[in-house]
């Protein structure tokens, strides 16, 4: 893990002149090197998060778990049990303010895949749960065990995810079941930091359980650092499910890290306005955040948002139009108000991964990067607003993440780079550099590889088939299934997880709560 | 024309309760509200500038034009006729950076299409320069006149396009008269500001002749501010043609804007790494404009750049990469060096308009933005690298840049934005906003409309036929092409300008100079 400081991107700069290898392991930790942008004022910023302040206290939140009421009620709020609804008062929120960590030191399978979510930081994850999963080969289906592993040994290729994600549903298993499969197979095929469902306290327990044995964490050490997160989406507007509300307080009991993240699509379920569904998924964040600080002080929580618009001829949702752009930079105005670090979301509306796909998903993404997102969801794979993730998409979007993340490596400008003794004084007026000393020394490492894009000319594109980036993709993805080298893994660690999913199997498993 | 200040673009806010005509009409001026990023520190921008002043001072760049050359001598510049090796003083290069002109008023055939090219500014360009027309009807073929008058409905149709650009060459029409008829179709059918172009003096003049006759401008008008524009590549490495040089003369003697853009591929026409393909494409383009500024102290030019790189395995050009955004940031900061408007270039090297076409174009347009230029070049339709203009991916890209024209015009969050008394305490939790007062007042105009993108989930779109965004761009051109009103125009103004042509047509035209 890097010591450098987020603020000061011109230190992480790559040694331009080192190998691919070298490069492509700076993906791993990356500081976000884009000038925040604005879209309100200072004082406008101030009057949201105290009018989500006014709405935490005099309009309340309706909280459908009485354990999660009672821990409010036992901090000072005003609890209605007739309704369920919790009114929450400054008071509590700053407490949950003061407490949350600025900072988190994510712990994943091998330390060279720790992430560290603060401002300044940025971290990518492919496209999470979605039902269904497509691809050019097989088409839109079910998303599968199947397709669960292999989205896995996508996301694990590629070092530009330094998070993993809950890809599609493995449907085929039941539920009671599926958070035995999907941990099994994130501790055994990827060492990236791993996300665990939160259905339930049983299947969190297991979870954990699973979790820390594999990764040789004694309770103490798991409970330190999280080892693990889940992502806690509010019931929009202005509500928290009993499950919902229970993972925040499994997780935070266990020292493991929520990611809060209302889900409120401006004209439906929020107000039209960026300014109004900001201030209503603020004050829906504050208050899950409230809740992990009232049951662990200083447990591990993001702060996050999700905020794009509806298609108001039709209802549908949009996602990477600008009302989603300026959402992104709203919340990521509050997130520096509050000091957190937060995740945004890209995505995409399309259908299928074309044009559209590809723009809908670059432009969320640029909001999310000038919004100063740590974590960026739904950053690749992305389509139909999330009720599917596409191996072509995952591939192209990855594309474009490798080369934002080589953005964040900088690029020297000294004497060297700038070559007037050995490149501009050695080339005549209308010359060529190929053979110029400064491009012998640098030209197998100088420049992004691409994985999809191809720049070869029209002629000798069309005579090698005329495909286009999708279709390309798709080689792409089955390449990296067919050559995948399988993880080292300690065998004794591996044994004992399946003797305890054998065993948890064989009890019954853990449904999920009604 | 706005007086807004380019700074300050909270106060540029489109009303968003407005009519979509009036949501339109905001993208024919546009202020650049992206904050500047910087890739080089103010030491290494300031480096690279005095090594570009070396370069012109020690290494000379060679003046293909004799007239040219005896400016520069004049001007106290040493001469090498030999070689035609012109060694620039630094003290003349400070001499035409003090006079070039800071901001430029472009004059449009209406005044509310004018522009205004400053730092701070934003303006877009569609494709220019390619030899081939392509869509999805009629395939991939040399551009003719059929093309360029449809590419220029196209261009006048979407307001986002605030200059007209040579979309592709007219190759059915002989290049003695191919002037002729690109200034009459500008003139005739938009009233944006025009592309002339610079393929020697006679043709130049017949150009200027046209433009200020049929916008009614005498001399003194029409070259007190400039009613057209031309492009000015240079030959890189430290080269200056006959035909470009004569342009810069040409245009300055007449105070028509020249953009001055250097076309240097790292690693092929210019050195291997950003730091050194910079030094060389500014000490190129301060040539130029040194050169406009001592025909014409004053006369209209615009710094410009477009550099990218080369893919090193085969030599091909590359756009869109993580090193044609870098060369963007670069360009930027030292345009803000020299206080300059420059323009500067997105584009593509795919050979269809695919998901690659969209992520590379889109990925170069957000270097230009972060970069703050102020003209963007090739925003829209560019393929294969330049080699053709694509109808469809015209439409798509536009796409993009209206999206980004909304980012422009910024965001209210006061009282009624927020609306918490007419949205955030309207709604029950789990509720819904789609009846809260806000969103009836709002629900018509509040977001951007798409053009092409679509919102249809899977079953109704798989109904619908399942086209993808590049099949749908054909409809959207095909209906902008059916129902394009013509323009209101001048019928004196178009039988003298008919009239002219007819002349000069039958005194055998204006060959551009071998």
């Amino acid at each position: 893990m890097s010591e450098t400081k987020p603020q000061n991107h011109r230190r992480r700069r790559t040694v331009t002149s080192n190998t691919t290898a070298l490069r492509a392991s700076a993906y791993r930790s990356l500081v976000n090197p884009f000038p925040p942008m604005n879209v309100f004022s200072a004082d406008e910023v101030e009057n949201i998060h105290n009018t989500s302040l006014r709405v935490l206290e005099d309009l309340g939140v309706k909280v459908m778990l009485p354990e999660a009421r009672k821990i409010f009620q036992q901090a000072g709020a005003r609890v209605d049990e007739t309704n369920e609804m919790v009114f929450l008062g400054r008071d509590i929120v700053q407490f949950a303010l003061d407490h949350s960590p600025k900072s988190i030191l994510c712990r994943a399978g091998t330390p060279t895949r720790d992430v560290i979510l603060e401002l300044g930081r940025l971290a990518f994850q492919p496209g999470a749960g979605a039902p269904n999963a497509t691809d050019l080969v097989r088409g839109r289906r079910p998303g599968s065990a199947a397709d669960y592993r292999e989205l896995t040994t996508l996301a694990h290729h590629f070092d530009v995810f330094q998070m993993m994600s809950p890809s599609v549903e493995p449907q085929d298993i039941p539920v009671h079941l599926r958070h035995y499969f999907t941990t099994e197979v994130q501790m055994t095929m990827t060492d990236k930091f791993p996300f665990l469902f939160s259905r339930g306290t049983a299947q969190a327990l297991d979870c954990f359980e699973m979790v820390a044995s594999f990764r040789g964490a004694d309770d103490e050490a798991f409970q330190a650092t999280p080892h693990s997160y889940t992502i806690i989406n509010t019931n929009s507007p202005r509500a928290l499910d009993a499950p919902m509300a229970q993972g925040l307080i499994d997780f935070a009991r266990f020292g493991q890290l929520s990611i809060v993240t209302p889900f409120t699509l401006m004209g439906a379920m929020a107000p039209i306005t960026v300014a109004g569904a900001v201030t209503l998924s603020h004050a829906e964040a504050l208050a899950a955040i409230t809740l992990t600080q009232l049951v662990k002080a200083g447990a591990p929580v993001c702060y996050g948002t999700f905020t794009s618009n509806v298609d108001m001829k039709s209802g549908a949702p949009a996602f990477g139009t600008p009302t989603h752009f300026q959402a992104s930079l709203a919340a990521g105005q509050l997130a520096r108000f509050i000091g957190l670090p937060w995740r945004s979301a890209a995505g995409s509306a399309s259908n299928c991964n074309d044009v559209q796909a590809a723009n809908e998903n670059q432009f969320g993404l640029w909001g999310c990067l000038m919004a100063g997102a740590t974590v960026v969801i739904h950053a690749a794979g992305w389509l139909e607003g999330g009720l599917s993730v596409s191996y072509e998409k995952l591939v192209t979007d990855a594309e474009v993440l490798n080369m934002v993340a080589e953005l964040c490596a900088g690029r020297p400008a000294g004497t060297e780079e700038i070559g007037y003794d050995t490149a501009l004084s050695q080339v005549e007026p209308m010359g060529h550099f190929f053979a110029a000393p400064q491009t012998m020394e640098r030209y197998r490492s100088e420049f992004y590889e691409p994985v999809v894009h191809d720049y070869a000319n029209f002629g000798t594109w069309t005579e090698r088939g005329a495909s286009d980036a999708t279709s390309r993709a798709t080689h792409v993805w089955q390449n990296i299934l067919a050559t995948a080298e399988p993880l080292e893994i300690d065998h004794n660690a591996l044994a004992s997880l399946q003797a305890f999913i054998a065993k948890r199997t064989q009890e019954g498993g853990a449904a999920p709560p009604n």
